[in-house]
């Protein structure tokens, strides 16, 4: 297992869920951030779960505390490690059900990764909580990215049958990234956030659960950033963005939808305005030969269901070896598609920022 | 840029289009392989052009030529270099649009991050053609793995509205690989063949270019492989599978399907079968938290319409920074999904050999 | 700057001498390991100041905290997270010459690196106190080292003017390793203690400091081990042990003594012994085209003077911008020799462990 | 094993001393450099053996031929592949011996680490042959340096009993260092040379081989680069250095003298010199906490004699496994000190590059 990326930013998590505490250690940082706290428990808290109707009632304050690489307020260039102290965890509720596997969850392979010796009380290392620490390092690389220009942002593309409106490839405007960024429940169009609550409560109502998709933009980038072969820049975002638990599909631009198209449909011309090279349209999401063309980056990501759903479902028992059918109590998200937009937005700004410093 | 990846396997790809050769250097292969030719010239024929009607009657012979790290057919343990010398490269096709950007091309990216110094000629570096170093590499990769016990194919899934039938994720039969990365024109269901050549000539007879989507299947890989946080499978894979010109697109099992799921209808459940622990279904694409389940690993690949058609394209001169219609000449896949079906399993193969070693 | 070194374990250190507390985070253990916490603690106690009448007074009680990746003693293989509390820090000692820099030390190459941003209470994230977290990461090192076989020490081999015997290369006993590992005063030869510790009582009481030599040893590693070209042993081990503070010098086997020496009289020659081929004398230090020989491994480190004495020194400040003599206040070490041997075992260790896995 | 090293700039070197050709893939250079072909052409020839009374009498012309990256001699940014030639081997002064381990040469490592699949005709990938390529990556590494005011350059310190002048540590000149670099038995005091030239005339006539120490100096680096911990710049140099075959040993500044030293005596003042910050004395060699001080850096590797005597030595037959003595037939270098001056220029200049960029 390897907990740590980057190549000029190096990002460290450590931590499990029911340990005595979560954290990360971000190495390369430049000196003299200041760094802006607001921003900061904003993201913590969009990402936090039991601050909205549609999140785990749990509340876990999530509050980063800095240990090293910051004096007042300022970074030093040293490394910056932060840690998140667990509280309200209720271990109970997972013990029992430790020996059976729970499905579609990560309990099966990390128990033949790790011969049984990992964490598994609420997942342990491989728990959702994880992208707390996430999301910390996210929330400083976009105060970085911004610094030089760039915005970044992402919404609910889709709960279950229910759609938001997509980005508009080619003309993304920075106060709706920024809106994006500020609220627990991220949609383009307002309208579709009562339709997709009422989809949760639907799923919810069942004790069952629901998947989405996130897309998210990054605007600002110059043309020319990235490299082509094996430093693509959807390679780069892609690989980070399957760290996020539950994340199950990465797609540039028009995506899996390039399958059906032809090019004279779906090629990117150009034209000049205001005197520069523009792309007329952009399908491909602002990348080209792995490489930023100036246009808007847009992705998205398939966000499969959460795996614990009250229903009995069809297990094993791993001490005795036999099928037994398994009930995981406790209160659990009956979708993570809200809470995960923050931690998308992370995950593609420390990958972007790693290409670009 | 990085034309060089992998920890334990280190592939440095190099050359131009229109260069002397193209090559790569592989570091890290265990001594004593006893290369297999037949299968590195079998995946090297499937994707060279001009071997199948559907591609670009270019016929490049693409003969590896090894030049160290082999003696006597067995590898040594020193770095493996291959060259494929340039034949039969028209290059009076490219260079008199070259200051006219091509849609949908990597030629503005490059350009702006090469400062006009990168070789135009043919892509040069970005070529289509560089995969065939690509290919090599994953043949060798496949060799090593098939003496794991894993086995790696792929067809095509979709071009433009013609699908093949998917692989049945829990279910996949090594004779169905070996089928698939024997043939140049790989699809589960044979039926589909007609079909989709019919498709892609419909495309070609009009001077467009059509998409398409591959799916790929690995067996034999154990449960355990693989990590969480930054060194997932899916991660790995997808960072590779990027590297692919085209690709726009990657998912894992249902994907994208997961958006529109739920989990008491997709969660994998478990069964005792033989003895052992079993997966009832497996809609996560044999991955579970990053690692791998023990069950197939399927995936696939979004792959964009060749960029360049007949068709006359609004573009840009850069010499003249003026509007220019840009018509491209010279003969040019309608389709590049066939040929690209072996580079996909060479990307998921030299992806997954460096996971395991 | 990368405080993260690595590529099986990876090793990321952070704090500040002065800050709230220093540690590290250790990624890729093994799962199962059960810690030896007498040897860490042992360690930690021969690396720690004020503990032997040739340290600086100042007692710091270096307690490491295991925040996660260890349940019940033993390794989960997540992620291991350790922090140690700063106190005892009287960083008024410090501030007061902030502005003036302190010769041989790292003050003028960090303030132009960083722009004066880096926290210079105690030299920050320089400090010799950074060597704590390197201490406990060597120790646990150390100990799958030795589940291997692998058994590693070091001792003092001069301070100044006084010689220690050197280790023979050819024939490194199992219980002498334990013994240097044991103490916290290193040497082969006993009787070298009490010249040694006149040494540097002798350069103490004229408020000066010395340098010395510090010699390393590693036995059970099997021949085969490592790599030629740029993943050489010498060039790992190097790497990692001019991490130390102080360290300008790595040698192995002879070291600078080949320079003067000729092929008849140094080459290693060959013999059977016990059935196996064996090397006669090892002058190579165990090292032979990059790669270990079987022989054990030899090395040894030159370490400089602490730049910390009493008189007063010429020397700029950077505020005023003019010459200005530094009289450096507060207890510091005459010889930081003794403390080091532990630290340059972890260094080793380290760089070992990450070869070998 | 591992021949590719590198952050920004990677470099891969393939070949065996007996294949077909052997070269480099020299990864991430910037585009639009108009390459020196006199000076690249100059080092090759300056480590070439047979162009000078003291080197091994094989004429090897050593003419890289550059295969992609190049267009009209300007770099395009893609990969630099580069061959050369291998011609004029006698492979059959090898072969009788293959089976009898060469003293201090890598046979026995090797063989135990490829299981007796490595090439051994000529030390195979192991052969010094293999620093060609890394001389001219260095080449292209000094062109680059020196746009940005960084002058390198080394010279022969010693060899055996004779010694050269060393480096003023505080003031070198930039006409030293560039006549260091052209000439091809680099001395500082010209008189030195004769002496040294009769010292392995001494060891030739009686079949024996000397070793040496080469002394190298970069100048114009500013204050600030590199980091500290596990980025230090002694560590990325020496760990380039020892990929250098016949290298024991690498220190910085006072090295190993350092040991026997005091703090009055060797601390590093500052002064204010023509309005800025100056070292009065440069006994650290320019880096200090890992970082560069803006004095020139200064280091010297130990060299030891080459292993290939005409004496009978004491060795065994792998095949019987029956001590065997063997004796070195062909013509061998007495002393590769001269030739590895611009591979020592080389490794540095690499390494340094990899930090600057």
């Amino acid at each position: 297992m390897s907990s740590v990326t980057g190549d000029k930013i190096k990002l460290a998590v450590f931590g499990e869920s029911h340990g005595e505490a979560i954290g990360c250690v971000i190495d390369g940082l430049p000196a003299g951030l200041k760094l802006d706290y607001d921003r900061i428990y904003c993201d913590m808290a969009r990402r936090a779960p039991g601050r909205d109707s549609t999140a785990t009632p749990r509340l876990e304050r999530d509050i980063p505390h800095i240990i090293s690489g910051v004096l007042d307020g300022v970074t030093t260039g040293a490394p910056l490690a932060m840690l998140i102290e667990n509280e309200n965890t209720k271990s109970g509720d997972y013990e029992r059900i430790s020996d059976v596997l729970r499905p579609s969850h990560s309990d099966y392979a990390a128990y033949m990764k790790y011969g049984g010796f990992n964490d598994v009380r609420g997942g342990g290392h491989f728990s959702g909580r994880l992208t707390a620490p996430l999301v910390f390092a996210g929330a400083v690389a976009k105060q970085i990215l911004k610094e030089k220009g760039i915005t970044l942002g992402a919404h609910i593309k889709r709960i279950g049958e229910v759609e938001d409106r997509g980005f508009d490839y080619n003309s993304i405007d920075r106060a709706l990234l920024e809106r994006l960024t500020s609220g627990s429940f991220s949609v383009i169009d307002e309208s579709a956030e009562s339709e997709m609550r009422a989809e949760i409560a639907r799923y919810k109502a069942e004790g069952n659960s629901v998947g989405g998709e996130i897309e998210g933009a990054i605007i600002g980038v110059p043309a020319g950033v990235g490299g082509n072969m094996f430093d693509t820049v959807e390679g780069k975002l892609s690989s980070l963005l399957f760290s996020i638990p539950a994340v199950k599909g990465v797609q540039f631009g028009l995506g899996f939808g390039f399958a059906e198209s032809n090019g004279a449909e779906v090629n990117d011309g150009y034209e000049i305005k205001d005197g520069r090279v523009s792309l007329i349209t952009n399908n491909n999401g602002g990348i080209l030969g792995g490489i930023t063309s100036g246009a808007p980056i847009v992705f998205s990501v398939a966000v499969k269901p959460t795996p614990s759903i009250a229903a009995k479902q069809r297990s094993v028992n791993l001490k005795t070896m036999e099928n037994e059918m398994l009930e995981i109590k406790g209160r659990h998200d009956p979708c993570i598609v809200p809470r995960a937009v923050p931690v998308v937005e992370a995950a593609a700004a420390i990958a972007l920022l790693d290409i670009l410093l």
